[in-house]
């Protein structure tokens, strides 16, 4: 079954021990790559969704729920069959035994035929992220599609890379006087127990695949909990899963939706005794709260973090400010990995241009930043639209941390009137005001800190990023000393670290089978995404022996 | 620096992939393998350390502590000097840096080097083994001695194994319009911090090496909390670190002893902020004391459980017997691994000596003790000395558990006049019992309870196992149906299973670099010694990239 998915995962094994350029997915949303009408039949599917109960088979108290708003202003009106915690429990346990027993080889090429019908299915969920997480039409296509199906693959060969990195079998035969002694041994991989991937609003299938993926092929059962904002495109990805998986002969209750409007459903399966892994994504108060109280469980956190950039020197000034620009702006902000502080020495820097003063400094990324959004029908083609209230009451909030280099601008969307788009604010903080630059403002809000130093900036990046945590942090400088004291902090301080970006490449983008997205060494996340120390722990290995 | 030590750490990796029979380190401890003489400068070596301060460089207090005393009563009177938490703490810390820098590589070749100069000291910590943990001398050569140091290499390679399962550079190169985006990348392991390992009584080296040597090949500096009554065997070994580091040029602070005579420093460190990782073998109630509180931690536990032994038919009915008999008497029961409920068919089982009553097996098993410790010096060649007085209150309370069916007998050690000695008692428990067979009873102390079926057996191995934990399981039958059941029972239940051990395999042993101890999928242990789980979380994976 599925045989034919080996060559993928062939080509994930070898990507995810080389770390070059490879991707399963097309990126490109082009009818050349995808074929002519399939974003037209995409569309047409995310819109025979609405306005109705999603199509779903799986155990359910079969009462509707769900109050996804889109961030673009139209009418979704999905509803989903509520979930009974004890049915869904009880339906993961039943199907448990014939995933374990499949083996590793049989998981691993299913969950590869997973992703790839979900990558049949890229512009149906494009559409559902968009409407969902606000992000604009091809970021949601990419990430929410190629990029996200990408990481999947990348869990499911680290998982089964960790799996069958020793025999399954052996004859051990111990030299011994007379005959030698001789055992017949078997290890058999088992599951943890059952997963569960407690979704976010802003990606809802790129921030939960990996986990979803890696406890599947680890043999777990997965209950899928969505953000109540973002619920259609893991609904959409788990009916798929379920599909395929009853299409292979399992149980399509391997893979389960747990949906609700409100709060407190993911804390009442986080906790339940027959729950053993949990992969969250989401605020560090309750990606803290799990970790302290979902102690049965193997807990993996995303949480929040202050993304740092230092600038030092460079000799591309435009290609700086542009590639910051293109950073603050890319989803309004709403990444993880977006740059929140920037530190700048008050002295000002030295460029290809000459050397600029601070304020010049933060005057030049405003004024990028205002030049790249000039357009408002371009503009909110990067912005997207700001995903839910908060962000917004952010923004609003912004102006009152500092003194304000760039004001937000409300958009209005051409497509899409009822749409909240506000461009990024810019905002001065003092060095002293650490109150303010070691929280994280999720959203289109960014710091510019006037340092005494280079270095004074690489030990705040330290201190900081070691205390609050961080995903990314970036450096910009022409000394390869500076280079190398700024490795040396980004390695103690435990962020991956850019150096001199200018060009096409961004922080706050990660390459799935190359760039590790966090490190799991700051508190902003417990692994990597997605590494060995993501996918150990799900699974154990048991033995049997007897004399052969 | 160590070049020499590659192909050792070649065949182990070779050994962990394919988990047949290699041993690195020799486990007689004959003349013709350790060399003329070897076994006397050993025990030379041990009555230096006797009645003395144990020399050592590290940070302290300088006040002495320590209160061994030897399980055969002979004085040991040396003492530590008691750690300085801080300075301790200090001292790992600013050992740290130069040993991440180094790099997976050169750590993996010095924790060889470490492990082949403790081979080189194996009767020296044999003996301080035997008088710490009551093991008679041969097997605290061979257990506490190339066993652990087997079990050491075992972590060392999957340490080593899985930091270098990707690449430490790539080009990444990703073809686009015109010319293709270009980075170079950097990885770089980066370890979790300080690490903890809490050394126990029965097995001071055995269980403490892989924990040790797997922080330490990841880059974190260890601090070794031995047992307040097993210090001196870990104190050499940790002396031996020392020195190889220090010779390789690295902090001999990156191993460190923390010794105490009551209780209380465990605890202290465990929870310090800066310990990040914790290995402890010992109680079920400290292991989940430290499971709940160390949380800044990744805590590793070995703990209590149930071992459980099925029988259900033999043709080996003589064998059988012998086989169990040596597994209850070896170390006096004092293993993690000796089994403890022994389930009987209260209906008897078929042998190939014809049928046997549940009684006839039980007085069999009985005898079978009887006849291999019937002779007191060769006994306590097998048995050793009780560990401490808790054991022994528990075998003086077995006899209330149930009825008697093996008395335990006292021994007068022909060679130690104050060694206490004390042979296996087996109790006959009613399957209503749980209250008894619940609780480990450690110590020479056994359970034969009789069930009303072999299928009643595999239920109960079943429920037991999963809701207590155990190390080991084992089951008799000449039936291929009843052993496929009691390999799912025991894979249900997460435990490592033995079949049908009749000769000179038994089922508290367990090899390294073939035998998985522990699964980590019970309540015993959350990680086998020594798999990938074990290692991962240890170390974390930082990156660096910029445009080539």
């Amino acid at each position: 079954m599925f045989e034919q998915n080996r060559e993928t995962l062939d080509q994930a094994l070898s990507a995810i021990s080389e770390r070059g350029y490879w991707s399963a997915y097309p990126e490109s949303p082009s009818p050349r790559v995808y074929g002519e009408g399939a974003a037209e039949r995409g569309k047409e599917a995310f819109e025979s969704y609405l306005g109705r109960p999603f199509p779903t088979d799986q155990p359910s108290t079969g009462d509707p729920v769900g109050a996804e708003r889109s961030p673009y202003g139209i009418e979704l009106g999905v509803t989903y069959p509520r979930p009974d915690v004890a049915a869904l429990i009880a339906a993961a346990k039943a199907a448990l035994p014939a995933w374990r027993d499949a083996g590793p080889e049989a998981r691993a090429l299913t969950c590869v035929e997973i992703v790839n019908r979900v990558n049949k299915r890229s512009f149906e969920i494009a559409n559902a992220v968009q409407h969902t997480s606000g992000q604009a039409f091809v970021m949601a296509f990419q990430a929410g599609g190629p990029h996200a199906q990408d990481r999947a693959l990348e869990a499911i060969a680290y998982g089964y890379a960790a799996m069958t990195a020793s025999g399954t079998a052996a004859r051990w035969e111990k030299p011994a006087k007379g005959d030698p002694l001789v055992m017949e041994k078997k290890f058999t991989v088992v599951p943890r127990g059952i997963g569960l991937v407690i979704g976010c609003n802003t990606f809802p299938t790129w921030n939960s695949y990996p986990g979803l993926f890696a406890s599947l092929v680890t043999g777990n059962p997965v209950i899928v909990k969505p953000h109540p904002r973002a619920i259609l495109p893991l609904a959409i990805s788990v009916q798929i899963a379920r599909e395929v998986l009853a299409e292979a002969g399992f149980d399509p209750n391997l893979a389960q939706l747990a949906v609700e409007e409100g709060v407190g459903l993911a804390t009442e399966l986080a906790v339940h005794p027959d729950v053993r892994i949990v992969d969250f994504t989401g605020s560090t108060t309750y990606g803290d709260w799990l970790e302290a109280n979902a102690r049965q469980a193997l807990v993996h956190t995303e949480k929040a973090g202050l993304n740092t950039v230092v600038l030092d020197s460079t000799d591309a000034y435009k290609g700086m400010l542009g590639n910051l620009a293109f950073s603050l702006s890319l989803y309004s902000g709403q990444m993880c990995t977006a740059p929140q502080n920037i530190l700048i020495p008050a002295g000002g820097i030295d460029t290809d241009e000459g050397h600029k003063s601070f304020d010049e400094v933060a005057a030049g990324i405003a004024a990028a930043v205002g030049k790249l959004l000039g357009d408002d029908a371009r503009a909110v083609e990067l912005t997207g639209a700001l995903a839910n209230p908060d962000v917004l009451a952010r923004v609003d909030g912004a102006p009152a941390l500092g003194e304000v280099v760039l004001e937000s601008r409300a958009i209005k969307h051409p497509a899409f009137p009822e749409a909240t788009v506000r461009t990024p604010v810019i905002v001065r903080v003092d060095p002293a005001r650490s109150d303010v630059y070691t929280s994280e403002h999720f959203g289109p809000i960014s710091f510019v800190i006037p340092v005494e130093s280079t270095e004074a900036a690489l030990n705040l990046l330290g201190e900081t990023v070691s205390a609050h945590g961080a995903l990314t942090a970036a450096v910009y400088s022409t000394s390869p000393d500076v280079l190398d004291r700024a490795e040396k902090a980004a390695l103690e301080a435990g962020v991956n670290l850019s150096c001199n970006l200018t060009g096409g490449i961004f922080v706050n983008q990660s390459a799935a089978f190359s760039d590790f997205h966090g490190s799991g060494a700051n508190p902003a996340a417990t692994a990597s995404l997605t590494d060995p120390g993501y996918v150990a722990g799900r699974f154990h290995i048991v033995q049997s022996r007897r004399p052969a």
